[in-house]
């Protein structure tokens, strides 16, 4: 069978020094699962590209990776030289969007070894996955000023949702959901207060959940969500949200198990009619970078989702994400630590642990 | 001198419970530092009214408030009968938004006492006040469905800003931050995802700040802002925020110093050109209602913010500020308790507890 065809861009900062330890603990999981990938580094998709070309990606960016099956995704952002906003929506946000990856499943897990900054949270206390709408909502660059420069000026901004994009994203979660034991899935709201988008959004998911009579729905606004998510995390097994609202649980959750270093996350086209993302949730972190102690966690385990959603159909990429997030558990256990969580090993020593596991 | 003239709406819910252990706490506070306050009960605001009369409050609402100097609100929201978006925006967005109370000042605060959910913060590490733009924003209904009912079926859901409210709100932020201590500002933005108005919040902030050097400002996006909430609590200072993160944030926060029965908001028209609105941040947890164990603290201490928003001339009202939060302080540190903090006192008991220590 043809190799899985995937695509490796870095990116900036610390997407540059994770890349290398998520790249080993690939190439081991696939030899021992006798998985066949073929990487594909591309140099572009960062911050210098832009300021050499005004661009972060080539014009052809699509052709280029339009064979791909999979793309391995470090982090993108130099705020020092390139706002943001450019950076993102030159590069990431337009994968998103273009190669329609319309869920984005982040799994919070606590484990242990990893200080939990929740008072008497032992690993297994919090075990969820937050599944974020990923293509449109409140992400858009709709809207504008007007009376630019006076007293008077007014900023409109978009947030725009689809029926077909809402759906097929709470479809996926009821599902998930549904395959799960305890068959929860809570959904971000805000009702009250955002008084179009979100009603709507209520009834979306009302519809929707008379397929699924088996999974228990509950609706919580999204400010007393992120209340819970730290007095009763114990409480969530599947959340889905809006693109905003998953931007921020999916943070917070991570946080919530001790630091968003571990957090993975599969921007997923699940038709697989385009390449899926896989990458850390944190980001560039341009205040650590050059130091070689950046947690590779994060970038191993979205290996490990990447792994799984390519050979879902076999068997053998489940067993590889198994055996990555074991050897994941084993190490954050045993050690060695970067210094996010308390040790004084460097990015590249805990990648080699991890892979010396597989 | 005429005395402070107090329009009190208990609303719904645990709203009932909780106020009268407000006012008798207000009233205690008033007579030992010699403030004169006339309370004027309003049996509207509340779901019952929507049931009776098709509508929140009456026609003349604003007539009858417009003598006061301040409206004392306990909760409003009934959501097995009445819609919240239904409830909300006839009652309290229609307050704060027709009254112009621009700034919600929420207080977060760590108390010994009080088993905080994070590991190892103690008293003193969590103390910060998230400052919330209240008029404007993401909170509107503007915007409308397209293709309704069909599988094409699109949604926009429009948020408002100006500059007039984006930079007041800034301005009182910049300001508070300079009188304390630390004279730190952080703004929540999301300029990377949100590509009209977030990149123009930080401009704006930019602007104000060049009126303040003194006071060290600085953006997190509401993602990390979310997880620093929970690994870095005591980095935070004055929190300025739009007012759907400033609505996370300051329900998060609380959640922090564990349990958002505490948490009190002052919604303030600072140019007393209207009433200003105090209310607990909990709504009227149709959960508990009926039980009398909810905690009263976070109406007790709105009570605390309206004396000193008053009586701020004349030095009497921070008196009796910090009198209340003392005696807060106290019940917390020695009980009773409500069920919430692990004491089984009734609403009453804590009440008549806070006030015998005024
Ligand atoms: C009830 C709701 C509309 C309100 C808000 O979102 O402003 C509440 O959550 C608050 O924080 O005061
Ligand atoms: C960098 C930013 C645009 C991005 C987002 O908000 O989606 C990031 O925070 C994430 O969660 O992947």
């Amino acid at each position: 069978t043809r190799p899985f065809q995937i695509a490796v861009l870095a990116g900036d900062g610390i997407g540059r020094e994770v890349m290398p330890e998520g790249l080993r603990c690939l190439r081991a999981a696939a030899e021992r699962f006798g998985l066949s990938l073929q990487l594909h580094e591309f140099d572009w998709a960062h911050c210098d590209h832009y300021l050499a070309h005004g661009q972060m990606m080539p014009a052809d960016w699509k052709a280029q990776l339009s064979g791909m099956d999979a793309i391995y995704f470090g982090a993108v952002g130099w705020p020092e030289t390139v706002p943001d906003h450019v950076s993102l929506w030159g590069s990431l946000l337009k994968f998103r969007r273009e190669f329609d990856q319309y869920v984005n499943l982040r799994p919070v897990r606590l484990f242990e070894g990893v200080p939990c900054p929740l008072t008497g949270r032992r690993a297994g206390d919090i075990d969820y996955i937050v599944v974020r709408e990923n293509t449109e909502g409140e992400y858009t660059a709709l809207g504008g000023v007007m009376f630019e420069g006076t007293e008077r000026e007014i900023v409109v901004q978009e947030s725009v949702y689809s029926r077909h994009g809402a759906e097929r994203l709470l479809r996926f979660a009821f599902e998930l959901a549904r395959s799960r034991p305890r068959r929860r899935l809570a959904l971000a709201t805000k009702s009250n207060g955002i008084a179009i988008s979100m009603p709507w959004w209520d009834q979306r998911a009302d519809a929707v959940a008379r397929d699924f009579p088996e999974v228990a729905l509950e609706k919580h606004h999204i400010d007393i969500l992120a209340a819970r998510f730290v007095l009763q995390p114990d409480r969530f097994d599947v959340v889905a949200a809006t693109n905003l609202f998953g931007d921020i649980l999916s943070d917070l959750g991570p946080a919530t198990t001790g630091t968003i270093g571990l957090a993975p996350s599969a921007n997923l086209n699940p038709e697989r009619s385009f390449p899926s993302l896989f990458e850390p949730v944190h980001g560039s972190a341009p205040d650590i970078y050059g130091k070689g102690i950046a947690n590779p966690i994060a970038m191993i385990w979205s290996g490990a989702l990447m792994l799984d959603f390519l050979a879902r159909g076999t068997g053998a990429g489940r067993a590889a994400h198994d055996a990555i997030v074991q050897a994941i558990e084993t190490v954050l256990r045993d050690g060695p630590r970067t210094p996010d969580l308390g040790g004084n090993a460097n990015t590249r020593e805990v990648g080699a642990a991890i892979a010396a596991h597989l």
